[in-house]
């Protein structure tokens, strides 16, 4: 097992004994991997992690039998099948369930995540008579700030992203589509990593959204819709290596864009800045999200937010805590957030930068670096 | 609404009935897609959709409230927030539910997605004194049988990732990477696409897992791993456009494979051929599988099979129903299957291809169509 997880469950299971938990069950693949050092590609075949007081198992499909035995130092793996030959032994992950459930002491506290386990699961483990509490906010805790190596990936994704994005921005022209402004990024970001960065795994999302109504709404699916002549476009990208995410979103406008839109696309860079500058250890989350909403807000631009200032960032694409208003946490050193802004403004368009950043001792350091004032996202129209 | 959204709604209310459920709420986002006709991108913030015998509700963040109302004609949002101006309306999702299931009458019965449904969400819907049945399967049924629209994209994702599965061909060699192999196939999928479907959205995921070692584990993220000179190498793609899916998987050998290894892939292209042949409307799951299964059983290879036969395929990137041994349902025509049987050979390493089919009124059909004999999958070392 490696120093990290061992660390990790220590820390886990100092918080199960302070609530008086004697097995905690998880179904998150990410918080999988956080306390056990595997992940797999799909969980369509239900995967569980038991952590008791003093040993560690797995209810797994035959198929991550051996990725899961390579990567997870585990006392049991109970294995479910799928195939004619073993009808006779477990065939779906709940039979496993059910005979190490019928081992507790009737007694036992049960913790699960109480915002991930799917009630069919929740129900069975209530029809046992087990008490049941929740672990799932203690891990987002744990996770919450990262350790030296988790930086040193984050960083590596961060690095990529600038990557990505300096190819794509290097085509950008009215009439290509935005999954082809994408692909440069892509193509040029798995070339670098392969080099790089050997016998790893990366990947990476795009959401590009051009034009006024589509850059409008913030979350969508990169399209075939052609970049136009005076586009504003808002181009968002996740990259990942070694599990570690960043994300490095910006907004650029083609060709002639009208004053209301610099006007716009201006202040969501200053309420990215001045969030940023709000981040240090010590101040709460939503004072960053309030630094950031006031430069919208005094400029007469508030009631075009549609979101927080950001998110934590990590393992999972959104990860709590949240920079929002009503977010009292205390930020530390080594967590790590996305600032990013945003107003959506009728007739305008969306206009939002997001960079990744990792609280520093004094303040916080940007792990994303790709050029985001005004005069570095205004590109001619051919 | 679209015809087909309305024809799958009367079916829900028809299942529904039956089961004495009064109200379905669905949590799961392609559920939400095909009974609605909206999706969003990410679902850090829950959405929750709520049909009715005469009515549909969505709770949903702000964020997501214009693409919702562009692509869902549903009778009424409920609206979560997160910024400072609206702090005193609701700002998470459980508040929205609470509110209108106070408005229901005690004697409702709630239809939910026992396997997705979140245990806290369950919780609140229990502590009211609801009975709650499960409406989870009677989505999977009605999903499972495409209309002709449905078989229409999952065509053109057929057709697309064929081109993509020959543009990374074209380019395979030992001393490039996993992902590289990828990208000449993303490449070439994203310019075909923007070509031929203006304005739609498309995406892709790949798997490749290239040597012995790697091409043993069924499922495996993509990774810089270069080629080898005489490597086996197993490539997974799934290609959704307009939000259907098809998978195209070829295994491939680089070089001088050995003589087991030549043998391993043919029974593997031979198990798929006879999968093909068994499916027609009539027959059951677990006869497609039964036949697969065999021809590695009677070859003596049957230890080393890990997973069934092939998986349902439409909105998700696994979905039910499954070809395996021990399913009895009755395939009818308009199904939609993954062919995709594998054998996992100590120091051999691992063989699968899977192809997309459709099930005809007499057989079946594959909208996968990239060359899959022997012969097809023999490459140089350079």
């Amino acid at each position: 097992m490696t120093k990290a997880v061992a660390k990790r469950l220590k820390a886990l299971r100092q918080r199960m004994s302070n609530k008086g938990i004697d097995v905690a069950l998880f179904w998150d693949p990410d918080n999988q991997y956080y306390l056990s050092g595997f992940r797999a590609i799909s969980y369509s075949r239900p995967i569980v992690y038991l952590v008791y007081k003093d040993k560690t198992h797995y209810i797994i499909p035959e198929l991550e039998r051996d990725h899961a035995s390579q990567m997870a130092e585990v006392d049991d793996f109970f294995i479910y099948h799928e195939k004619l030959q073993d009808h006779d032994k477990d065939t779906n992950y709940l039979q496993p369930l059910n005979h190490i459930m019928d081992d507790f002491p009737k007694e036992h506290v049960l913790g699960v995540e109480m915002d991930i386990v799917p009630a069919s699961a929740y129900q069975r483990l209530i029809e046992k008579g087990f008490d049941i509490k929740d672990v799932g906010e203690d891990v987002i805790d744990l996770r919450s700030v990262k350790n030296e190596e988790e930086i040193y990936w984050l960083e590596q994704a961060g690095y990529l992203s600038d990557i990505a994005l300096e190819a794509s921005f290097h085509h950008v022209r009215a009439g290509m589509s935005e999954l082809e402004f994408d692909s440069y990024g892509d193509q040029q970001l798995l070339e670098t990593a392969s080099d790089e960065y050997p016998d790893l795994i990366i990947g990476y999302e795009n959401w590009t959204c051009s034009g006024i109504e589509r850059s409008s709404m913030p979350h969508l699916y990169s399209s075939t819709r052609r970049f136009e002549q005076n586009d504003v476009v808002v181009h968002s990208r996740q990259v990942w290596i070694n599990n570690y995410r960043a994300e490095n979103e910006r907004t650029f406008l083609i060709g002639n864009p009208t004053k209301e839109q610099k006007k716009c696309l201006a202040l969501a860079i200053e309420a990215q800045r001045v969030g940023m500058e709000a981040v240090k250890p010590g101040v709460k989350a939503k004072d960053v999200d309030i630094a950031s909403y006031k430069v919208f807000e005094e400029a007469g631009y508030g009631e075009y937010i549609q979101h927080r200032t950001g998110h934590g960032l990590g393992l999972s694409e959104h990860e709590e805590p949240y920079l929002r208003f009503d977010n009292d946490l205390v930020l530390q050193e080594g967590m790590c957030y996305t600032i990013e802004p945003g107003i959506y403004v009728p007739g305008a368009g969306g206009f939002r930068h997001s960079d990744t950043v990792i609280v520093t001792k004094d303040g916080c350091r940007s792990i994303t670096t790709y050029p985001r004032e005004l005069e570095d996202m205004l590109f001619p129209n051919h």
